[in-house]
């Protein structure tokens, strides 16, 4: 999720009925290359080991070539990495995010943003 | 939300801790129009009467001026329509969804287009 302003932009990539790729898929990518583990990424990120190596599955389901590779050995604690097809998917995934954030030049959302107050104005009820 | 090729975009515009406006929303508001009234706006979209009405206060509260005014008499069935604002809001939403389509057409998008199955290989387990 990135934001600009007061828009909030969210980019998913679809694989039939699954997500390949969105905040969350790309932020534990982010995290599995800096813990050098799913265990560690999963931790870092406050999911559950379960949690983090269901998302893990369902990217390197989703990919032509699987998006992280684990290393033999040492069970839950044994290391991950990211292969070339994972880093070029997360690379490629920041890009877009980046590319969104423009879209705050738009006349469009100039016109929302004068629109909007900071804060709402409190329910009455 | 829109989508392009297999890139699903959200915009949500924030107010504070709020949505002023997002996909769900800018739908009720386009609904409103069509039905003239909140509750065949819900009714069209298989919400009830009080979330309809929760969703159209929360804009209204969150904009300069209200987006939906309620014409008097005749209770939950009376009719409704955009305001000046709410029109003016529904359409640069409208514009800025069209123009977040155009993020199709950048290669970290190709890229990652390239890069992911139509559909995910089935789970094993």
């Amino acid at each position: 999720m990135t934001q600009v302003g007061t828009l909030r932009l969210t980019l998913r990539l679809i694989c039939g009925e699954s997500f390949a790729l969105g905040p969350g898929k790309a932020d534990l990518l982010a995290a599995i290359d800096r813990e050098g583990s799913i265990s560690g990424a999963g931790r870092a990120m406050g999911m559950s080991y379960r949690r983090a190596w269901l998302l893990v599955d369902e990217m390197n389901r989703c990919f032509s070539e699987r998006v992280v590779e684990t290393l033999s050995g040492g069970g839950r604690e044994r290391g991950a990495r990211l292969t070339e097809t994972g880093r070029k998917a997360l690379d490629a995934y920041r890009a877009l995010e980046a590319a969104s954030e423009r879209l705050g030049e738009e006349d469009a959302y100039r016109t929302l943003a004068t629109l909007i107050r900071d804060e709402p104005v409190p329910a009455t009820s």
